[in-house]
This record gives structure tokens, sequence and C-alpha cells, in this order.
């Protein structure tokens, strides 16, 4: 089976890596052509183009920065659907919001192509070490033929059931993640008030039903008010936006998730779109000034 | 050292099972005296009332169920204020607001006791286990004092300061929890309306930066709709109906703890009061009518 | 100047009727013809389709249902655009979002066309009796030219700036009323759960500086719980959910209104959809279940 | 009859100076002494204590600045307590919460004396004007006899019930008007992002279903960013929680006024505590810093 991949960004080259470190022969490309070069050395061929990397394989993934790249990857001039043909695979991993995912799938079906999104839950270190949750929605059967692939890549693959449910639960699990990183802002911000100390405030809830890695990460950034970026906080604003509509949608109220929404936006406003998420904790803990 | 424990409650028995199975003599005080057998017969005396436990006592530790019981016991007809004398020492490991933990130890310095609260993060199991985390305040020299005690009933124990900030941790804690519960809810609600299934959704939770015991524990309840009482949700909104009083004290914004306070209101408007706090989830996942 | 006029439903007919009572001449069209004959009767002439209407007149003034109406006349078979020339112009007085009078305007003026979006304020009331505020935006010159019609179907018309203006403005002030819509509600509830009758509340709230006509006339009847539907409650939760949208694309925080919206997203879950907005009120009062 | 009055400050002073006008004889008191010389000079006794002016008066109107204020004069030294007797009554006219309302009403009927609250809803120009509205709740005899001298300070007074309601009604006003006030700050902050006029805003919010005086005082104001003091906002937001905490005895759910206090304490923090309540606004229009 021939395989391209099209997106070698810090994901995508990560999870390129092992799948040629398992034996899978590549076909790559990417937007910019150095990105390719590590790949390259490690004897992957390069295309010039996402039609002539689809053109010869089997079996095409794609892990792109954001709904417009993925869509761009496929509409676009030399894009996926010039080359898409009978039976060729497409496996979209890049994050997108549930209706970008249904029109992608739509068109690869139209022209003929089999369709899969299959967003990842984790970032650059699950990327890296194959520890991936890989959220798959589409056609079944191409499902089951690429759990081999998934089994590289990541240490859990769902499907989850027709086309936009990948990027449904993919919203879910960010939306959760932004509110409770919005809770624990609170938490040290009034802890702080109280004259609580950052590191047993963070060793409490770490000894309790509440602990989870990502307070166990993030808890000593916010209390060093440091914020290197890992995900940016205007992506996870965009994605409690994207929660809040999909709410809209079905008419399902969500108080926490909107709050959420607003502090981050409060958060973007402040100029922190760039840092990582948990610099949504320097808006909330307000300075005092009497 | 002779030391005295009063309130056998589910905790209360279970930290004194503990003491009594590590060695040390225990004389013991319930409100309702049949509580006391099981110790008695594994070798504690019974006092008659909470003075006659402390009249005997070096120190005494208390688990009662709420402030207004916690504060009954020393200001009581027969309470430990009666016999609490110089040098005499008071733990107090209920669970209690700020405001009630300082006028009980201010009192029991008055008369010329010692005291350390001593709230507990976990539950029945923790506490059998002897796994509880033990958040101490008030006298620094106390509290090095019964460091061995703490090392029977908990798995970790810190001192956190000046009386009152055990139970400001306390509340912080709490705050948290039902924070992410209402998230929980919200996030298994929406999942409910995009048709994906809970225990996909509680697969995913589980495997990524956001999962945490209480998750995994609550989640396939909610998935159920069952809700056995293991911490009432009356007691949950009350804990943040005083976290929010703790930020309007130091002006500290808290929306999403407000947020969650309100959502546990309707819950409990809605006749939910009784059942665990996981019933919260009833009234986010409001029923669509046509 | 020969007018054309799209649209007479309730709102569309009132300002019609009032354009000839002014002693214009109009050109009708309407979706439904039966709809055109009154005012066939008093002298109107009846078009076939929009670009009928369009073809004959200087000036098309349109009032149509919602956005994909607007759209619809404008795009449709028959529709203005295949009649728009040179130096016709078109005033869309339709509520519709910001970026659907964008794409109208640009359409119109691509194809020589005069733009104005002129949505209003006020509901069928106003509009019988020419009292209507009207919210401009779009080409300045033709607003100059216009106010003679608006002064006949108004009581005030601003010129707002941009295409789009108008529309965001609608929006504010939408987002207000259901905002204050809520608040009500939750007054009311209170109070009830404070016994105090909701005729003393709200002849107190008309007696100060919070008096408004929007509490006056649907305050009595959140109290008898009987909402004749006036204005839609989905379409207010329409509004506010563009209003948090706005926010979203300018950054700006709206945590009352986003607020607001849930809670209207709660009524419609709760099968309030089709009735007035003041039926939100019905969610905020929670019954008690004890 | 003989009357006295306690508390003469900018509320208290008006009243007093519109009993005098109409007829009236007052005995006044005020804790400086100096506020009483307008008063004496147009002809009214002094007394040097609130018991010294109780003890002559057959009834007794007060005015104080807080609950903290209202509590001193009753059972402070010389306070009302020990002059009140058999007959004599007392009419508090002070914004207190209902708690507070309920322990002086029980305390002075305790005494033998018969008690109303009656808070007003309006400040010093209606004060001075006469035209306040007056929010009377305890001995309904007593609110029949008072009905003369509330004909001279307002322009509209109810009898709304058991000691406390009066109270629990001017917490739904001002619950209210604090919701109202962030409403009208996400409007003028979402305006100025869409590059609206803030004059063209409250120009259409003054001409329709929502006017209100309170947009018509304060929209100006916020557009300018000037906030002179007339209600000062720690002490709205002391209302506001005071409102919160009515909501969670009565278990019922306010998401709009507790997002509203929320808001309002993150101003306290930002230093704005002295200003205006209008001075909320600041805080919702975040600056972008890009």
């Amino acid at each position: 089976m021939k395989i391209a991949f099209l997106g070698l960004g810090i994901m995508g080259k990560a999870m390129a890596t092992n799948l040629m470190a398992a034996g899978y022969d590549l076909r790559v490309w990417n937007r910019t052509a150095e990105r390719c070069e590590a790949l390259a050395a490690a004897g992957a061929s390069v295309a010039k183009s996402p039609a002539e990397a689809v053109a010869d394989a089997d079996l095409t993934l794609a892990m792109l920065a954001d709904p417009e790249a993925a869509a761009e990857v496929v509409f676009g001039d030399s894009g996926v659907l010039e080359a898409i043909g009978a039976g060729k695979a497409y496996i979209d991993m890049s994050t997108v919001d549930p209706q970008t995912a249904i029109v992608i799938g739509r068109e690869i079906e139209a022209a003929g192509g089999r369709f899969l999104e299959a967003p990842v839950s984790g970032s650059k270190k699950p990327a890296e070490d194959g520890t991936l949750v890989i959220l798959a929605a589409g056609e079944r059967a191409l499902y089951d033929e690429a759990v081999p692939l998934f089994e590289v890549m990541g240490k859990k693959h769902l499907y989850l059931g027709a086309t936009g449910q990948g990027a449904s639960m993919k919203l879910l699990v960010n939306m959760t993640m932004g509110g409770m990183m919005a809770l624990l802002g609170e938490a040290l911000a009034l802890g702080d008030r109280c004259e609580l100390k950052a590191e047993d405030i963070l060793e409490v809830f770490g000894a309790g039903a509440i602990a989870n890695p990502m307070f166990a990460l993030k808890g000593p950034k916010i209390a060093a008010d440091e914020h290197p970026t890992n995900f940016p906080l205007k992506h996870m604003q965009k994605d409690l936006r994207l929660a809040v509509g999909l709410g809209d949608e079905s008419d399902q109220p969500l108080p926490m998730v909107s709050t959420a929404n607003e502090l981050f936006k409060r958060a973007i406003a402040a100029g922190e779109a760039e840092l990582d998420f948990s610099a949504v904790a320097r808006v909330i803990a307000v300075k005092r000034q009497d």
C-alpha cells in the first residue's frame, strides 16, 4: 500500500516519522518544502503538490494547521480533489470544525474517493511518542483498514460515527479543557487573595479526586506567570466559540463553556492571544488597585 | 498521650479505627451513642459528653458533620469549652467555613487551649484506607506534634498558615470540583445532542490531559442518570456559595464558580438536593421539547 | 419618482400603507400575492416578481422576514439582481445580520445599483403609527434622498455609516432587550420566592430610574404566564447568538449577553421557541420541587 | 403628634426639610451636629442623642447611611432602644438588608415599640422634590397612620408585607439596575468595536421599548468615561451580593445577577469602588492590546 502524508508541521512530522520507523514508505508534501528534508533523508519521496502526492498513493493522510489550511489543500490549485480518484482513500487528521469536515468528506466522496476524519487528542509529546488518541469518523470500512496506521501513531483510536463526529468529540475535549483551565485560574487567584501558596494548592489538587495531568503541567506555569505556547490561547478561544455554536445549533445551553469563552475573549483583548492558553489566568487574577 | 475523638460518623469512625489499629488508645464520643460500640469493642473508652472526653485527654480530635455541629460540640452544654484547659490541644478536622474555624480557634485559645484546624480532602474510601489529604492551619507547634497522627490517617498533610486557611483550601478544592462536575455535565449533554456515546466521551476524556479520578468515577453515573449520594448536592452548593463569598470579601471575581453555583441552585430547586452532586447534570441536560 | 415595495408582511404592509397615505404611488410585490390585495384596492400596482417590480422603479424598498428571505429576493430567480441597473436604488429595511447586509449591498453595487440598509427598531404598532426608528447605513447620498420616505415611516432616522452598521445597531438594541428581559424574569422569580406581589414589583420598577416601556408591557404577561407572540423567542435567541458572534469577531467579552443567550437556549430546549421572548421567564422561575 | 427625625445626610436632610415645609414640627438628631443647623434655623429642635430624640416623640423617622449605622443608632449607647416605650413608633427608612431590618424590628417590638421599615427608591433629586418611592413593610396599622408623611416625602408608597420585604424589594430594584448598567456597558463597548457612535446608540436606545431614565442619565457619562459618584459602585456590588444571597436562601438561580456581581467585583478590584456604579463599564470595555 502506497501512502502519502500531507502536512509536516510539529504534529505531522512526528506522526510521519513514527510511520516510517514502523516500516511504511511515505510520499510526503509540505507547503514549505524544507520541512520535508529530514523525512527525505530518512527515505521518503517528496511530492511537489498535494495532487502529485495523492496521484501516486492508495491512501493519503493529512495533518494541516487549521480548517482553512485543511480546505485549501483539498480545494486549492493542485489540490487533493484534482487527483483523488475512484477507490483512493483520504484520512484528514487535522483539527477542523464539524462543518468543514463534512464539506471536505462530501467532496472527496463525490469525486469517487473514500473519506475518514481522524482528529487527534494530544499535542507534540504524544505525537512523538505515538501515544495520541485518534477520534475517527466517516467510512467505517476505511477505519478498519487504517487501524494498523493508527496503532503506530496513537495509543487509542475510536470510531465515532458519521463524518463530523470526530470534530465534535475534539470540541468536547477542548471546551472541557478550556473550562478547567479557567477554573484553575480562579482557584489560584482566590488562593492568592487568601494568602495560600500556589505550590500548596497544586499539591492538594494533585492529591485528590480532581488531579489531572493538565493541572500538574500548567499550574506551576500559572503560578510563575510564564506561558510558553503549547496550545495558543486564540485557538482555544476559537474552539470554545465553536462549542458554543454547536450548543446553539442543538439548543443545548452551556453556561460554563460560554462563561469560559468570554474569559478567553477578554484574554485576547488583553493581548494574550499568542501565549499558551494558560495565560487566561492573567485576566482572571485581576490586580487589586486601591 | 491520651487522645479523645469526637464524632464517629462515616468519616470519623474510619479515622478513629485507623488510629486504634496504629496503637493509639482513644476515648471516644458521639452524639448517638450506638455509633461508639464497634470502637468500644475494640478497646476504646466511651465518654458521655464532649466535655468528659476532653477532660481526660491531652489532645482531642473532632470530625463533625458540618459547621453547626462543629460549633455545638464546642459551645454547647457539656461542650469542649467547659473542659479545655491550659495546654490541652484541640484539632478540628470537620469541614467548616473559615469564619467558623476562626471563631472556634479563638475561643479555644482564649480558654487556654491550643488549636489546629485540619479539614480533609477525600471521602469515605480514603478515610478507611488512611489516604486522606489533611489541610492543617493554626498553631504550628501543634501541627508538628500531630504529624504522627496525620501519618496514620492520611497520605499527605500540609501546614497552610493561620486558622481559617485550612477551610479556605478546602473551599478551593470543592469549588473546583463543583465547577468540573458542571463542565462534565455540559460535555455529556452536548455530546448526547451530537449523537456521541457517553462511553466514548468518557474513554477519550480518560485518555488525555484532563483525565481525573472524579470524571472516571462520576461520568458513568451521569451517563446512567444514577446518583447514589456520596457528597450531597446541597453541600456542594453551600461550598460554592461560601467560595463566591470568599471572592466577595477579597474582591476576586469568580465567573466560572458563580456560574456553577447558579447551576447547583437550579438543581436544588429541581429537587436534587439530597442526591450526589453529580445530579447537577440533570438540570444541564435539559430535555428537548418540540 | 417611481417606488417599488417588496414584502407585505405585518411590518411591510403597514409601512407601505403609510407611504401611500402620504401620496406616494407604489408598485408592490409579495411572495403570496393575496397580501397585495388591500394595497391594490388602494391604488397600488402589483408586480409578479421582485425583478418586475424593480425594473420599473427608481427606488425599491424591501421589508422581508429574515436574512434568508432578504437574500432570496435579491439573488433568487426573477430577483432584484436581474433588474437592478445603473442608478437604481435599493433600500433593504429587513432585519439581517451584518454579513448578509454587506453581501447584498456589494452585489447590488457591483450590478450598478445604489444601496442602503435601513433596518428598523419597533414592531407592528410603531409600523402602523409611522413611529419606527430607522437605522440606516450604506450610501450617504441615498440616505439623504430617502429622508422624506423615512419621515413618513418613522419618528426617527439615523445614518450610521458603512453597510453592516445598521444591522450591528439593531443587534445592540436586541441584545440589550433580551438581557433586560432575562433580568426582569429573575427579579419577578426572586420576588415570588420572597412573597412579594408581581404587581407591586412592577409598580415600583415603573416608578423609578429603570422604568421602561418593555417592562411595563411584558411584566404583567410574565406575571400572568401568558406569552402571546409579538417577537418570537427563537428570533431573540438568534439575535443574542449573532451579538455574541460580533463580540467574538472583535474580541469584546459580553458576559451578560452570553449568559442571556444560554437562558434563551434553555427556553428553546424547553419548548418555548414560538412564544413571545418574554417566555424566557418560565425557565428562570424554576418550580421548586421538594 | 410629635415627630423625631434621625439622620440628616443628603437624603435625610431633604426629607426632613420637606416635612417641615408641610407644617410638621420636628425634633432632629444627627451624628455630626452641624448638619442640624439649617433645620434648627427653620424651627426644628435639636436632640443630643437618638434616645433623647425618641423620648420626646410619638413617632420617629430614621434615614441612616447603611445597615451598620442603622443598627448603631438603635442598639448603641443612648440609642433608640433605651427610649422607645410602649406605643412609640419607629419607621426606619434607611437601606438595609432584610436580616438587619428583621433584627431591628424584633427588638423595637420586644421593647414595646411599633415598627415599620420604609426604604426608598430614588436618590438626592427625588428626595428634594418629594418624589421618592417608599417601600414599606411591617406593622400595617402604622403604615396607614404614616401615609400623610409618606405623601409629603414621596410620589408613591406601597405596603409590601412583613418586615424584611421592604428591604427585599429594594434589592430587586438595585439588582435589576446593576444588571442593566452592565448590559449598557456591554452595548456601548461592542458598539465602539463596531465603530458606532455612542451618541447614536444612546439616541436609538432612548427612542424604543428599552428607553429608561437610567440609560439616559448614565449613558453619556459612560461615553465620556466620567463617573461622578451618585451611587457608589461598591454599594451596588454589596446589593448584588445580597441579592445573590437571597437567591441562595430561596434556591432561586440568578445567572444574570450573579454575572453582574462578578463584573462589579472586577471593577472594585480595578480600583473603581468609590466611583459611580456606571464605572463598571470600564472593566467591560477592555482595551485591546495587540
